[in-house]
């Protein structure tokens, strides 16, 4: 019916209007307090959900997010982070690669590794103290997955903030966080198959391959075509992207990301990719960030971090044992990531004030590791108490970030 | 189950990349004919369609345009209007509406009452002699609600493309247009009031009150507030739209658009009103226009194109009594449109060519015209097959106007 549409659609402008809104006096507030915009907007994601508004005013949430809209949302979510994962790609920076691939490769080994490992043992602990029902395995995994993913979007959106992205140490950061973001993605995807479909090697090993594949067909084959496509379309706006530029950008970004998603490591992987295929192309970069990256940042941003707040509950864990068993998960998973990212850091040759902003913004999870906390939620292998802990996890070390990267690097000589 | 989203995003994705691909062939190619880009965009959701692509291939149809995303379509596309019908407000010019006022207002009135009575005419004999077994009221409302729909954002785009929005020609048609426009949501939605809960004189009296309390309301209240908001934000960006900028744009827009809705005008018409109230702020108009036009034109509205589109079947059209019964509703709107808005700009003393290009642009219904005809099959008293011949007629009067307009535009002293 037409009037249960005009009725549907009314709450979805009344919804972007709150969220919109909620996220800017979010950035606001927590600005204030010296965090990252990004933050205050996470922040307000969460606040919008069960765990604040739905605690006190449970009418007004659901009036703002009936049931029935959480498609709408859920896929303007989905949109904004394919276009946010182009931006953060354009705003990659190669020539530093070359350098410090090594300790990149060993930082985002090691932020995998050890926090991987320490979930695994401490996640088979807390299925027998709770008594969880839920697959062993499966909850194992999950768990384990969750703690050692590094959140690459908002440590790029810290990093401009800062505005470090394009120093070595950035660019050592940005790498280790992408090879981390890659890897957690494949972990995440192979733990959902062997969880959804029974463990299946050869499947594993075909999505991999993919995914290799995939990178270097953009790297080596569709870079000159992509490069001078981008000439193209800057001569035809005149240094500017008209309408028919944006429309070939929008197309090219979205089939990228159909790419990923068929290849089965998520739709959000591909758009990077592209993004730091062409992050050299100075003029290009620019004009892109000109037309999308407000748009980006005011609209499909906020309805991302209102998305997965709406699917969070931190109102859950009541007893102490609760909260002492999510001081543990927080403990264990910045132990690790901070460790093995320091250690291997240190390793690579760098100073030990460098090691320590490198360990402390690879220990950024924010919603990326939610995501992948959802994902074991809907596989149902983690009970919606866990979930809550994993939920503080995230958000805490997030919140972490800013404070301690800002103590490391102002007294800098 | 996150699977389950995945696969269906990835559907998200392939759509908008044909959407967006095919609105930039359509506007090409007709642009090769001499057909403004918005006719091409309109053709290539048509030809997206069943009335083509489900007649060719209609697998191809149903994997693309899945049942299940219809939801997401139909609100991206119900946003996609909601940004245009604002930037359309924005190019409004209020210095033409003074002199103009008298003769827009007669072009306005004759431009709905005569295609609205031989709409009524045409109907009612329709009716028997297609023995249909909807509401006869209801059917007979709907087709004279459909033919007299003059459709703005659209012929908006058509003075865009030509340079004679900021004529007085050119005003006197929009603003014409816009009155139509209004008269013709009111009526509509009397029409459906009418039809869906029986005749009711208080609440559509109420809702002419509210209509012209918001309009009130926007010019003489929130303008100075509106204004110097706009001031703030221009200082707060530089002169251009910062996020925080942009975010309370689109919370004003949806805001306004949440208003009207409220009112049970449809959503469209607020933004639109709140940009026209903003309109003579030249800087902000420019600065929304950076961040917001192309990606409305390229992403947005494809997106609305293709839905109208998808819900159009030309293929129903089958005998020749069929045919001749089209031939007049087009006959019969495009007679009741250009001689009652020609004669009625003659009257306020236009020149013959003048009014020509008057009663040519208010003939123009587009898809405006289509979401009338929408609601009308939504309320089930129009069959598919009378559906079909509205279309026709909508996307014929939209068909004809370009090259109408500038075979008498050209032999312009």
């Amino acid at each position: 019916m037409s009037e249960h549409f005009q009725e549907f659609f009314l709450h979805i402008l009344l919804q972007l209007a709150v969220i919109i809104s909620a996220a800017r006096i979010g950035a606001w507030l927590l600005g204030k307090l010296g965090q990252p915009q990004v933050v205050g907007e996470i922040v307000a994601g969460l606040v919008l959900g069960p765990s604040v508004l739905g605690r006190f005013e449970p009418q007004v949430l659901e009036y703002l997010f009936p049931n029935d809209a959480t498609i709408v949302f859920r896929a303007l979510s989905e949109l904004g982070l394919v276009l946010l994962m182009f931006l953060i790609g354009l705003e990659f920076e190669f020539k530093h690669l070359r350098k410090v691939g090594k300790t990149a490769s060993a930082v985002a080994a090691a932020g995998i590794a050890l926090p991987f490992l320490l979930g695994v043992a401490l996640a088979m602990w807390m299925h027998t103290l709770l008594a969880i029902d839920a697959n062993r395995g499966g909850f194992v995994l999950i768990v384990a997955v969750s703690m050692s993913i590094t959140a690459i979007p908002i440590l790029g959106r810290i990093m401009i903030e800062l505005n470090i992205q394009r120093t070595p140490l950035g660019t050592l950061t940005i790498t280790a966080a992408a090879i981390d973001d890659a890897l957690g993605w494949i972990l995440l995807a192979a733990v959902s198959a062997m969880i959804h479909g029974g463990f299946e090697f050869w499947g594993i090993a075909r999505m991999t391959l993919l995914t290799i594949g995939f990178v270097a067909a953009c790297l080596f084959v569709a870079r000159p075509v992509l490069r001078s496509g981008a000439d193209t379309l800057m001569t035809l706006g005149n240094g500017d992207l008209s309408v028919v530029g944006l429309s070939a950008v929008l197309v090219t970004v979205f089939m990228a990301a159909a790419a990923t998603n068929v290849i089965g490591i998520f739709s959000i992987f591909g758009p990077f990719v592209l993004g730091a295929v062409l992050s050299d192309h100075h003029d290009f970069r620019e004009a892109v960030g000109r037309k999308l990256r407000e748009m980006v940042h005011a609209l499909f941003l906020p309805i991302f971090f209102t998305y997965t707040g709406l699917r969070t509950n931190v109102g859950l864990l009541e007893t102490s044992r609760d909260w002492m068993l999510c001081g543990l998960v927080v403990a264990a998973s910045m132990t690790g990531k901070i460790f093995g990212c320091g250690a291997a850091a240190r390793l690579g040759g760098l100073s030990w004030r460098d090691c320590g902003c490198v360990a402390v913004m690879m220990n950024t999870r924010a919603l990326m590791g939610l995501i992948a906390i959802n994902v074991g939620r809907e596989l149902g292998v983690v009970p919606d108490q866990v979930f809550s802990m994993l939920v503080i996890m995230a958000v805490a070390t997030t919140l972490l970030t800013m404070p301690a990267l800002r103590l490391l690097l102002t007294d800098r000589p």
